[in-house]
C-alpha cells in the first residue's frame, strides 16, 4: 500500500510537472492503446480550409526544391500544409520511422459536407485510408448564418450520415475519426449569434461519431479551455481559422485522442 | 534509500514508456530550467534554407486569407514556413499563450555565414531578439566541395566569430543558441567525401557555442541516431534539407535543449 501510494504520488508529480511543458499528458492504458498504427498505414485528413492549412497544389518555385524536396502527394509539406494535419503528421512520421506510413491531406477551402460527397471517390475511397479523419461543418453553418444558403441545419446530419455510410461500405476496415466543428466568439468572423445555433452541428458530429464507432475529437472544448488563457484571436485568427498555436493545440488534442 | 530507489525506478519506467510516444523526455532539473521565457520575448530563427523551411515572403492568394489570417512578420505560418522553426514555434506559442511572444524566422536559402553578416543589422540587430538561434554552415562547405568557392574552411570559424562578436556587442542580453550544421551521407546530395572534411564546420560551431556561452544543439548526433531507424532520405530529402519527420526531430531536439 505504502509503495503504491508513493508510486502514484511520484507519477502524478511527474505528470503535473509535464503539464507545464509542451507535452502530451499521460492517459489511461485503454486510451494509450486506442489505435495502433500498422506498417504501410495510410492516414487521410479530410475537411475544409481548417484542414487544408495553406497547403499548395504545386511546390513553390524555390531553387532548393530542385535539389531537395520530392513533390509527393503525401508526407510532403506542400501536401500537408501548415495547419494541424501537418503538425500531427510530423509527429506521427517522426514516431514511426520504420512503418512506411503515408499521410495525405485533402482538405479544401470552403467545403461543406456535400462537397465532400462529390469528391469522395477521388479524394477518399481511391486513397484507401486505414485511418480517416474528417473535420467538416463550419461552412455548412456559415453559409446559413450569412444568408448564402437556405439549407435546413438538419441537412448537415443527413449529408454527413450519407458520407459515412458510403465510406463504411467501401472501406469497412477503415478507422474513423470525426472532429467536432468549432467556433470562437468575440472574433472577427464569429459573434454571439453563432450560439446556440452552431451546437446543432457539434451535436450532429458527436452523434455520428457514436453511431459509426468513430473516435471523436472535442475541438470546441479544447478551444473553450484555451480562451481562458489568451484571447480567441490568439488561437483562431478570425474565430474559425486556427493560428499557429491553435493548430498546435488541435494537433495535440487529435494525437491525444487518436493515440497513434 | 528504499523509497528513493523506488522513485527512481518508477520515474524511469514512466520515462521509458514515454520514449515510445511522441514526447520530449524528462531531463535533469538543471536542463529543465536552462532558459526561462519572459513576457514579450522575441525569438529569432536565423540561417539558410533549412531554417527558411519554405516560408513565403508573401501570403498565398487563398480566399480565406482575406477573412482569416493576418499577414504578420512573426507568428504567422507564411513567416515561419513549415520546417523546424515552425514546429518549435508552434509548441512555444501554444505553451506560453499569455506572454505575448513574437517568433521570427529570417532564414534565407543558400546563405553562408558572410551572407548573414551582410544582412545582420536588418534581419537580426533591428529585431532585438531575446533568444537568437542560428543554424548556418552547410552552404559554406557545399560551395567548397562542389568547386564553386575557393574559400579556406577556416573562413567559416572566422566569419562566424565576427558575426557573434557583432551580435553580443549590439545585443549583450540576448540568449544565443548555436545549432550544429549536419549532413546525412548515402543521399542524393551527400556522399562519403563529405566526411571527415565537414567535421571542421561542426567542430567550429561547437567551439563557438562554448566561447560565446551559447546553448549548442547537436543536430548531427540527432540525425546520426535517427538513421538507425530509417534511411537518411526519410529524415532529409537530399541529405541536407529535412523532410517533415526530420523537421519534427530537429524541433524536438531544439526544444529539449533550449527548454522554453
Amino acid at each position: 500500500m505504502e509503495r503504491r501510494k508513493f508510486l502514484n504520488k511520484s507519477a502524478s508529480a511527474i505528470v503535473s510537472y509535464m503539464g507545464t511543458l509542451p507535452l502530451i499528458s499521460l492517459d489511461t492504458e485503454a486510451e494509450k492503446q486506442a489505435l495502433s498504427l500498422k506498417p504501410n498505414s495510410v492516414i487521410l485528413f479530410q475537411g475544409d480550409s481548417i484542414t487544408e492549412g495553406w497547403r499548395s497544389p504545386e511546390p513553390p518555385n524555390y531553387n532548393f526544391d530542385n535539389a531537395g524536396r520530392e513533390s509527393l502527394e503525401y508526407n510532403d509539406s506542400n501536401a500537408l500544409g501548415s495547419g494541424y494535419a501537418f503538425i500531427a503528421g510530423s509527429e506521427i512520421l517522426r514516431a514511426h520511422p520504420n512503418k512506411k506510413i503515408k499521410i495525405f491531406n485533402k482538405g479544401i477551402s470552403g467545403n461543406k459536407v456535400d462537397d465532400l460527397i462529390k469528391r469522395w471517390d477521388k479524394d477518399c475511397i481511391n486513397i484507401k485510408p486505414d485511418v480517416l479523419s474528417i473535420l467538416i461543418g463550419v461552412n455548412d453553418f456559415w453559409d446559413i448564418i450569412t444568408g448564402n444558403s437556405k439549407d435546413a441545419p438538419e441537412k448537415y446530419y443527413e449529408d454527413y450520415s450519407k458520407l459515412l455510410n458510403i465510406t463504411v461500405e467501401a472501406l469497412p476496415q477503415t478507422k474513423l475519426i470525426i472532429c467536432e466543428p468549432f467556433a470562437i466568439t468575440g472574433t472577427k468572423a464569429v459573434n454571439e449569434s453563432w450560439f446556440p445555433a452552431f451546437n446543432v452541428y457539434r451535436d450532429a458530429a458527436r452523434k455520428l461519431a457514436a453511431e459509426f464507432n468513430a473516435i471523436f475529437i472535442p475541438f470546441q472544448s479544447v478551444f473553450d479551455k484555451a480562451v481562458s488563457k489568451a484571447a480567441g484571436s490568439y488561437w483562431c485568427y478570425d474565430g474559425v481559422h486556427p493560428s499557429i498555436p491553435g493548430s498546435n493545440l488541435m494537433a495535440r488534442a487529435w494525437l491525444k485522442a487518436v493515440k497513434l
